[in-house]
């Protein structure tokens, strides 16, 4: 196999994608075939990871009797969130939409095994924490395989960990990453949700930036 | 500006490109022009983050002198995990090359602020590890951005994080989250390095996921 050489079409492509990537919170019902899904995660399979461990670990929610009870620990943890703001951050807060667990066709669980066999301990010595990064980078994948697809995706992070793995029945050997909604965008925008809403716009990318 | 579509074509050169990203170790000297690493950054800031918070910092660093002590802290870090093998392991251990500290022409830490102003705290109350996962998303947009431009990355944690804040002299409030090379790469590789150096081979997809 020859090695790609990337031109500057794909290279325009590609930056459209990082700008149109999203964090989806309406979906419509429509469900997502099977096989398309696998693919994602293969795909997905094939991000970085610190010594080669691919510590991710997805877990597909079906059940609905466990995404309802998912749906309940969100509203809860959201209810309490909203307690903590006032004024008028409270009525921005309440005003939000945070999820698209009401309609979202598919539901991923990214769980990391933080002590994988595989990669024998290589490169997460002092920065252990480089492992759930490697799955936070597997899920990145999954998000922009997703969306050249037309598929969006929600991170849904108002969530207490420890319930969400209860609820889904996991060892408690893994960590929960993410809790992501896939399905078919109601609507697709260039610009991020929270900053449409005026809770948070863009910081300028020289404030970001230091030299040494 | 109408919302894009991405075609048959878009996403297989996309596929290509997660198959041969690859994390680098092997670099030309040759300089990358400042102007393109600014762009880059740039695309990394459009990158997802909870809340909108976008907790990356990027630490360009190029004093010779700051680079010989973070190439000699990697070096005294990577004797310690070689001391923690024994046998076979040892031995791969110390034929592998491990970060591209000694030719890559660029070097970006990669900080973040665990409790950005920006976002009002939105959605990482429950799950604070999202704000360090957010800079983890800048860093794959990086690496991506990057290698469509023939341009490599290679990811070193094999460092002491708070030994590299001391010598960038950069405040306590911020944690590292990564040291970065990029440069041209001299080779280009469809397999990791560390599958094809024996280390550490790919898992089956289907080992990766379980239903609920």
């Amino acid at each position: 196999m020859t090695t790609p050489r990337f031109d500057e079409s794909f290279r325009r492509q590609l930056d459209d994608l990082f700008r149109w990537r999203r964090d989806v919170r309406r979906f419509r019902p429509d469900p997502i075939p099977a096989a398309e899904l696998d693919r994602l995660l293969q795909t997905a399979a094939l991000s970085p990871s610190v010594g080669n461990s691919q510590p991710w670990r997805f877990v597909k929610v079906g059940s609905p009797e466990r995404r309802d009870r998912i749906r309940e620990s969100f509203r809860a943890c959201s209810r309490e969130a909203l307690a903590g703001y006032g004024g008028e951050r409270a009525r921005r807060y309440a005003a939000l939409k945070l999820s698209g667990l009401d309609v979202a066709p598919v539901q991923l669980a990214v769980f990391v095994d933080p002590d994988p066999e595989a990669g024998a301990g290589l490169g997460r010595r002092t920065m252990p924490e480089t492992v759930p990064y490697s799955a936070v980078l597997a899920i990145h994948t999954l998000w922009l395989a997703a969306r050249a697809r037309g598929i969006g995706l929600g991170w849904v992070s108002i969530l207490d960990p420890r319930e969400v793995r209860r609820i889904l029945d996991i060892d408690e050997a893994w960590s929960l990453v993410a809790y992501l909604c896939l399905g078919l965008p109601e609507e697709e925008h260039l610009d991020p949700e929270l900053e449409r809403a005026g809770w948070q716009g863009r910081l300028a990318a020289s404030e970001l930036v230091v030299e040494r």
